[in-house]
């Protein structure tokens, strides 16, 4: 993650890697046979990250939650960039990590569904139901991180995600200022 | 783009193009130097037929006008992987294709906030205006190529997308049976 950060998604090299941390490339490559499968391995262990810190600041996900880790994926470009890069690579045939994203793709719809029931009901306030709403706030945090990476000076990426959470609420967009996490 | 939707983004060759278009390979690289600035000129020609279809079926373009570019997307699997992947692959620093998808981002929204604007005034019924509202129906639209292409069994993409529109139209989800263009 470190080096991703600082090199980003494509000028991280295995060799990089297993330098930093303190391995041999044979050494690496028993845990990692591919680049895309170390990438894999880092964004696994970003989500299992993100939830241990959700979990830690309140008992369950709201959308302010979703809205907080928003705020803390527009000061970690790097991860965000491999994230972006090897989801959309993972559609292409017989990719490594196309089962990874399938299966996170249903937990995190499912996920959304159940913080939108928790939160709203049966009926949002705009009218969608739970698992209608779930894939619209994936696409629009997944969409949003490709218009923010390529143009961050145009895009305020959380301002952005709160304007969605205001609608799905049925608010009236950025009226209320975002709070601080 | 018969060879994109035969074979897919990652097994189309600049070879097999060149022999396609009954051009030798130094021919087409005098064109297009490297595949992805081939597929850029693949999508710009994309985005200039759907344009003109649009034109042709009506006066402006409106949401609905929207949801039926949805629907065709949604014919064309190959495209649609060609652009999910290479708009991702292009925020890697250097990208030969990063500077097409700044300026077609940056023209994409714009255009959004005037197809709502002309169809919702200053401001939406959901309480976003134009401006707010485009980048995500961008994200929306681009989220949901990625779900879909991954998974395209449960995420019914143009259903998702006219949900989205009702959304910012102030409706309530699936209540209308999409129209058939």
């Amino acid at each position: 993650m470190e080096l991703i950060s600082e090199r980003g998604y494509r000028r991280t090299s295995l060799a990089a890697v297993a330098e930093r941390a303190g391995l041999t490339q044979p050494g690496l490559l028993h845990h990692f046979p591919t680049k895309e499968l170390l990438l894999v391995g880092v964004l696994e262990a970003r989500d299992r990250w993100d939830l241990a810190s959700a979990a830690a600041a309140s008992d369950s996900w709201r959308t302010d939650t979703l809205a907080q880790l928003v705020d803390y994926n527009a000061t970690r470009p790097g991860i965000v960039q491999t994230y972006t890069v090897l989801s959309a690579d993972s559609v292409t045939e017989d990719h490594p990590a196309r089962a990874f994203f399938e299966t996170r793709f249903r937990t995190v719809r499912a996920s959304m569904a159940n913080v939108l029931r928790a939160e709203f009901g049966d009926t949002l306030p705009g009218g969608l139901t739970p698992e209608q709403a779930a894939p619209l706030l994936v696409a629009v945090m997944d969409g949003l991180q490709l218009q923010w990476l390529l143009d961050p000076e145009e895009v305020d990426m959380p301002a952005a995600f709160r304007d969605f959470v205001a609608l799905l609420g049925g608010g009236s967009g950025r009226a209320e200022e975002p709070g601080e996490g």
